[in-house]
């Protein structure tokens, strides 16, 4: 049995269930190492305490599953079969209907929950999200090292950015420059929309790239990430364009030194709200509190956004292993948006920042 | 009101739904004309019999959602709020709590089902998915517009593509070529990841590009699709480097004669299903029946995958204004994988074919 269907077994009976059916693609991908991304289709990873797991899912991708490992039991449909009713006849040829059954409340939808509900109208389902969550928060040493190279990738992204700016180039151009050179690197994907945005737009925290062409005296965000070997990074850095005004560098050393205090405040055993208000405080008594209006940050690992999320109210225990990112931004409307975002990961020894590229304000001449 | 709106509102009255919750990021944007994939987030229109609409979303995109010409009421929350007591609140301000309520089952998670129970635990929850997609299958003259650009992006990037090969060159590489030249076109996204497959890794219908360097003899499959103004293209070509094999050629042969078949089989009023088994029958009878392991197709519009699904059991008649892929394929493993995947769009006097990109089996030299 692989190690994490063991650890994924303990769990279950440490919270006296059952079995689990898992459905969101990440973890299918942490507990069979096949990712897929089967869009309407089902795809599930069943793990039992009375049998081998087994892997339902779409008879066109059996192959990839086994290549990429999977040497359990299979339900591998064609699109004109109902996956629910093999799984029940599954179960019922393996002897054992579950008399409980977690689901991951926040992937699993209601439609399905109602597939589930209809062939197993006697099994008791409950929440169990926390579950794989607790599972992924930690990250063992080889996710380490996914995550290291991703974040370098990541460094090198914004470094290709920084190197294409030029007057009048636009953002979608900036942007093709990047990806370009990280495919020919090795990337296959990033790991959620790359965004360089120019001057006011960069006002706008999820902007949308566009034709905006680059103009002396804008400033320039890029917010990047790619998925290596299935884990993924993500950073953001912003730079000036040939020249800064006073209030672009104060909103600048503004959010570096919020972003440098949540570092600071990234310790084993603190309770994670602390990072955000660490941020939060330093930004408000310069007296742009209420232009940063999102949560310092996120995890990631096999998702760009996981568990834990950093924001002021939550008390959860900063552990070592844990990933995340660190992002305070400050966005003034027809002014100035400015975001530094690192990735942050929790050894004995404090906060290791994955992501390397300078954070000194840099003016691109 | 909108006119997205007005209709919904009659499917409303139609079905004796008081009000929907739609929370599919594909659908927020059908009703709102803002796109936002809002991760763990919650982002949702709530259209009522009783009052105006209400978009919930992140603070953080008020000011995008307004500038995409939202101008109803919005419920904008911060990271640290709970967006559905505030819905609650919004709700017992507007003075009516809706006795039923619709939800997209497909979409909701199990998660906010619960959210939706406990603030709302004596609202009649109802499945709605049918209702919104009942709308959005039919497409009108701009959508219809907005999806022949999209198929022409997706033609360049096939072009793009296969001006590319050349011997020794990655599936990535090509890749890089053709996102990279499409970004220059003003693409900001593409709709799905693009797969340049090469020889007999295209034998696998998802299989993932990689470091193969291109060798005389290899067949190329390449899928990809752009999003155009939130309009999704997909396009399939295969051909062939070099010189090919009479296996490779009856393979593709009997692909495109499938193909054909569909297309002639795609008239206003026929039930969906028979345009799969049309390319269906013709695969089988030449021996390869077991190789074809997909539907033949899917509709597409704001999402790559939205209804109808084209699979053998369908009995859905087709309808002017859909658009749909037909893409059979044969896969035979170790040896060749051919896929030619159209895009049409159903008018009065037959099927329109979106994509142009030539299908005569190319030799490329």
């Amino acid at each position: 049995m692989s190690t994490r269907i063991e650890a994924l077994l303990e769990e279950l009976s440490t919270k006296q269930l059952e079995s689990i059916l898992v459905t969101s693609p990440a973890n299918v991908y942490y507990l069979s190492n096949y990712y897929t991304d089967p869009h309407e289709r089902v795809v599930a990873v069943y793990v039992s305490t009375h049998h081998e797991p087994v892997l339902i899912l779409p008879a066109m991708e059996s192959e990839d599953a086994k290549a990429a490992g999977w040497n359990y039991s299979m339900i591998d449909y064609h699109d004109h079969e109902d996956p629910w009713e093999l799984f029940l006849a599954f179960l019922n040829n393996s002897g054992k209907i579950p008399e409980t059954l977690g689901v991951e409340e926040d992937n699993l939808t209601l439609s399905r929950y109602n597939n589930i509900k209809e062939i197993l109208p006697d099994t008791d389902v409950k929440q169990a999200r926390e579950l794989l969550a607790s599972l992924r928060v930690i990250k063992n040493q080889q996710e380490y090292e996914l995550l290291k190279k991703a974040a370098e990738l990541a460094d090198f992204g914004v470094q290709t950015g920084v190197n294409a700016l030029r007057e009048g180039i636009t953002e979608l151009e900036v942007i093709a420059e990047i990806e370009y050179e990280l495919k020919k690197q090795g990337v296959q994907s990033m790991s959620f929309s790359t965004m360089v945005l120019f001057g006011q737009k960069a006002a706008s925290p999820h902007g949308t790239p566009g034709a905006a062409k680059l103009q002396p005296g804008d400033m320039v965000l890029f917010d990047l990430g790619v998925i290596y070997e299935g884990y993924c990074s993500d950073i953001t850095r912003t730079v000036a364009f040939k020249s800064v005004n006073d209030e672009q560098e104060k909103i600048y050393q503004t959010v570096l030194e919020g972003q440098l205090k949540a570092i600071e405040a990234s310790k084993i055993g603190t309770a994670v709200g602390n990072i955000d208000l660490a941020a939060r405080d330093h930004i408000e008594a310069n007296g742009y509190g209420k232009y940063f209006n999102h949560r310092i940050g996120h995890g990631l690992g096999i998702e760009t956004h996981e568990y834990p999320s950093l924001h002021g109210k939550n008390t959860l225990p900063l552990e070592k292993g844990m990933c995340f990112t660190i992002e305070p931004g400050i966005y003034v409307p027809k002014t100035a948006g400015v975001r530094i975002e690192d990735m942050i990961f929790v050894t004995e020894n404090g906060a290791e920042i994955l992501t390397k590229f300078p954070k000194e304000l840099q003016i691109i001449k």
